[in-house]
């Protein structure tokens, strides 16, 4: 069997050793990571990523939003398999958030070419510009881009905090990289991405893989009570108008919303906060805070929109700041990634994706899951980041056995 | 009769256009005051405010904490009678904080001079230096430093935001003011500050004037609560420890203590937040608040102290930032203050101050009490601090008729 041929030349020392060296681009002393999307150190990292590339023998794009492509033929012309993530982190990142998804991938492409097993369709490994959103704002541009190009003339405009635009740093990508064959968006066959999963789930469930049903939608909210600054020694508390009370009496009625709509499913988070004038002795005439909600029904979604006006108090304003609906995967590619992991022996579960990937943009363009590993203790966007190596070692191994057989299909 | 004529010869007009003309120091556009303890706005001021007081034939002395004293000469060398509050202003402040105090007890200087009255005793009008503490922290410097001198040296190390040094400031204030003779403490033999009220107190019940009893006393606490930062997106809720629910939380714990203790003279404020890392898509890893809690009664104070800790989330650190204890006034000086205010004719009432004031020092010094005039809306510290001409003129004729009054005492 090929599969079984290609799952057996995975290796998780030669996976361990590439995640190491990508992770010299950009390292921090302590460990943390910083390779913001197109800056020198993420080019250097794709300098070598494509030198890697061209020792297995794959030939490799670019595209007007700079996205990577790296392909290892296969014996047809017909819409390739893809996968891949990002290499960009966070300002303070791990070495395995994206970067693990593009390294699994080169893995899987060096595991072909050294059983030289042919798919009947080209696999593809891509990495994606800009995913983490942390250097030019949103994130996900590249994903985002290809499956819409004309979302790109915009993205163009956006600027850094150093003023530089991204259509700036595109095109000193594209000088870098002058190289490298340009081309637009091609149709995929199937697109799979492998992740670690930035969550407890499957860690406390003890399974070393999981199958990603789909990714939660998302609302952002921004509330700002409004109250009467005021000195703290001399307002007697009758005649006050605090509005930090406010603010926080009004998180247990917008809490107790989302147990009605979504019980303990529910996922709320007030994270960020602005307290005016902020003095110790000073009443808050302002309290500012975010509202985070997700779920993967898109019902409860909508009936928090609807009803979240009457959580607050009188006066309060509410700004919506941000909103996705909830992404369901391929029923299809869920059922190979199933059958990948049984393959590999490990014990999977059905889990959801409550953090954004590039996969939500590929499922509006092409059949589309993915697949997780588990982070310690949930941690990631941290330098704490960690999974198993037993654990990289089978995701690459699921993910190997999942591209073959999509790129075996008619 | 001395305290009548003396009365009569107070003018409103008089003290409303001195108020104008030390709004001109530091005056910003919209009506805001920005003079900070010895800026160079504060000097213009003490300067302008030394010929003032040199036509009124008044001598000038200053001390090592930049202190001015405005001396009418008594009858005697007995110990003088003292009013007077301070000139320094918050960085957006309002006219009357402090500033009306010693402009009201300028103008009864005036009536002195214009009958020609004299008093047994002195009277002294002071200026004490950087009450507000908004340039040099903490606040009350001069006064604190009058009533001990020992606490100079220290208060010299404090710096202000641009790294100038309090001591640097009062070299610039003796070099400005060579000319004025210096002196130490003298023993008083009573002090007392007309102030506003900047509470709604007064305004609520309708009584012009208020008779402060005392001051209450202060608590300051930061409590930090700590949880897991964590994906907004990934973390169930039940595997959440998030330090920005455990802070909410434990204020209603916090509030629900302080009824217990002072009921609804209580005064409870949570007004400086700084949440970690303070993003929308993640589960705040610590909270910091501060308390401000007041009373006038010591003894609540204290059991406030002992409890608060049983109020707080596990593992929650709490720092105590700053205390004080509540001061009582003199009922004698209270008493003069209230037969001057009868005098007068407008009603008072008796009221206790929620802030603090160079009273508070004094009245370790020298039998000490305080007038107030209501604050429109209970505004201070903004520039919308207002009160009606003719309850600025009351709480000047009201000084009036108790510096005489305790100027005539054996």
């Amino acid at each position: 069997m090929n599969t079984q041929r290609v799952i057996d030349a995975v290796s998780g020392a030669r996976l361990l050793q590439r995640l190491a060296q990508l992770a010299t681009y950009g390292g921090l002393e302590g460990g943390a990571m910083n390779r913001q999307a197109l800056s020198e150190h993420d080019f250097d990292a794709r300098a070598w990523l494509i030198g890697q590339a061209r020792q297995l023998g794959c030939r490799v794009w670019t595209d007007p939003c700079a996205n990577l492509f790296i392909r290892y033929d296969g014996d047809s012309e017909l819409a390739p398999v893809m996968t891949g993530s990002h290499i960009d982190t966070q300002p303070s990142g791990g070495r395995l958030d994206g970067c693990y998804g593009v390294m699994a991938g080169l893995e899987c492409l060096q595991a072909l070419a050294a059983t030289g097993v042919r798919t009947r369709r080209p696999i593809e490994l891509v990495v994606w510009t800009n995913e983490e959103g942390s250097r030019f704002s949103p994130g996900a541009m590249g994903s985002s881009a290809y499956v819409d190009p004309t979302r790109l003339a915009g993205y163009r405009r956006c600027q850094d905090a150093d003023g530089v635009s991204f259509g700036q740093a595109l095109d000193a990508h594209a000088h870098r990289f002058a190289h490298l064959p340009l081309r637009s968006t091609v149709q995929a066959h199937a697109f799979v991405e492998l992740h670690i999963e930035q969550g407890p789930v499957l860690e406390q469930a003890g399974n070393p893989l999981g199958v990603v049903s789909g990714i939660q939608g998302v609302r952002w909210y921004q509330v700002r009570c409004h109250g009467a600054p005021a000195h703290a020694g001399t307002t007697p508390m009758p005649l006050r108008r605090d509005a930090l009370l406010a603010a926080t009496a009004c998180l247990v009625r917008i809490d107790a919303l989302a147990q009605r709509l979504a019980g303990a499913d529910r996922r709320l988070t007030f994270g960020r906060w602005q307290v005016t004038p902020n003095s110790i002795n000073t009443i808050a005439g302002q309290a500012c805070f975010s509202i985070d909600f997700r779920h993967a029904d898109a019902a409860v979604l909508e009936a928090f929109d609807a009803e979240l006006v009457t959580c607050l108090p009188e006066g309060a304003e509410l700004e919506p700041l941000f909103s996705h609906a909830p992404t369901a995967f391929d029923p299809a590619v869920i059922d190979v990634l199933e059958q990948a992991c049984a393959a590999t022996g490990m014990a999977s579960q059905s889990i959801r994706s409550g953090a954004f990937h590039d996969a939500m943009y590929l499922a509006s363009h092409c059949p589309t899951a993915m697949l997780f590993v588990p982070s310690r203790d949930g941690v990631s966007h941290n330098p704490l980041e960690h999974t198993e190596p037993q654990h990289l070692l089978a995701g690459a191994r699921a993910l190997a056995w999942s591209l073959v057989q999509l790129a075996d299909q008619a």
